[in-house]
């Protein structure tokens, strides 16, 4: 991958948006982060059925499929592992909350280095921050990877040390929810639970996967409201993203998580399903 | 003014910004909605101690005030009645959603025409259109005007009426907030009544000022939790904004309101400080 990223918006190689593009004066878009492989961009179709709920909850008109393949097919063909970036926004509007009736959505693709994360994360775990930022309640928008994303900017800033890759994000309630860029599992009794995002959070491509592979291969898995008590009484506690696969937990603030059976079997089992973590 | 908008980026006048800017990518950033007259920004301090809280709760380095003060003066000088966008973001930063340490924002003001509202909205009253998308709790957000602004543009695209200028929002609990682009007041035995926004909603500059305006003409006004019923049985209501000043609410849904003095009142003392409403 060059380091300058390569960028496409609206089909053509570009480097910028018109100022009052809605996705800058509202955040009124979406957005997927895919990774690539070899050329491919991995999980494509589970990424584009996220993006298609967006638009159909916001009313963005979704863009044609197969152009938005043959885009990133294109953008990611010299690829060998990176990433690439798909964001689509509403368009230019005017002022004013209501959006024109005749929207052009804009559309921008952008290859990205593939993160330097050390391989210890994915091999002996991670230590989570436990984010003072508190993720508030909006059914309205949850599950969607929309461009509201300053909780995630606020949760994120709040430390600054490079061993530590991800921070754990709480509601106003104290549900435990998700990292700021990594959904969240537990293991208990042998089996997954993993958080409930109706009112918030995002529902994750990896997440996704990650409950379909656990069913597939007979581990029980459930969806349900997570406190921080049943964190301190998991047997095993990993996250997971379309990016990094799985990282096993082993820290969050005081509390340390010894290595687990089934977090290890889900990593084998994303990693031979879309060959995540081999490098 | 033109019926092009004027637009000034980081100082010099443009029409694009770079696409990976955080204001783009998360909504990253803040913005305020400033009313012109006569090239005069109007209450321009009490939007610029706006946005510096938002800077200083969000990390954003803040841009110099007189350099500021400068530009919108440059943009607004022949603008005999029009509206000031000032848009700050925390500019370009990677992918990702930690802040970069050295973050220089955007910052874009743009001239744009005055919305043309009908007269009977200040004079006669305007009815609210009941939104059904309800604003979700974010106490580490409320009260900034950042540009995460999805749910107001959720609410505002529920209705297509010419007719009905504004829409009613109330949280998942249930409570009465505000306008998707104003302020709400209720007057109740002949003193106001405003929703706390300390868990979501918008302070806005001309709330601050018809607060400040009721309490130096003896006016009583008391900021709390308000709920429908709070709604049903007030005896005036109106909302407010920078831009229109006050507007007397004469329906919300089915219930009706008469035309009020407290109202009328707050209306004549919010022209005679900031000329709003002279035509």
């Amino acid at each position: 991958v060059d380091s300058s990223p390569q960028v496409l918006i609206d089909g053509r190689p570009g480097q910028v948006v018109h100022w009052n593009d809605r996705g800058l004066q509202y955040g009124d878009g979406l957005f997927e982060t895919v990774a690539v492989r070899c050329g491919q961009p991995l999980l494509w179709a589970a990424h584009l059925a996220r993006l298609w709920q967006g638009c159909s909850r916001f009313g963005i008109p979704a863009p044609d499929a197969q152009l938005l393949a043959d885009e990133a097919r294109t953008i990611s063909a010299e690829v060998r592992r990176g990433v690439l970036k798909l964001l689509l926004t509403r368009g230019s509007g005017g002022r004013g909350y209501r959006p024109p009736e005749d929207a052009h959505p804009t559309r921008i693709l952008s290859i990205h280095s593939f993160p330097t994360y050390s391989d210890d994360f994915r091999k002996t775990g991670v230590s989570l921050y436990p984010c003072r930022t508190r993720l508030g309640l909006n059914p309205s928008l949850a599950g969607l990877k929309h461009l509201n994303r300053l909780e995630q900017v606020l949760g994120r800033r709040e430390w600054n040390d490079p061993r530590i890759p991800e921070g754990l994000m709480r509601d106003i309630d104290g549900r435990v929810v998700e990292g700021t860029m990594t959904n969240l599992f537990i293991v208990r009794d042998g089996c997954l639970n993993t958080p409930d995002l109706s009112r918030c959070g995002v529902l994750g491509v990896m997440r996704g996967e990650v409950l379909r592979l656990a069913r597939s291969a007979g581990v029980g898995a459930t969806v349900t409201d997570l406190m921080p008590a049943d964190l301190a009484t998991a047997d095993e506690v990993f996250v997971c993203n379309s990016l990094i696969g799985v990282w096993p937990v082993r820290k969050i603030g005081r509390h340390t998580y010894a290595p687990g059976l089934i977090t290890n079997r889900l990593q084998s089992l994303v990693a031979g399903a879309t060959v995540y973590g081999v490098t």
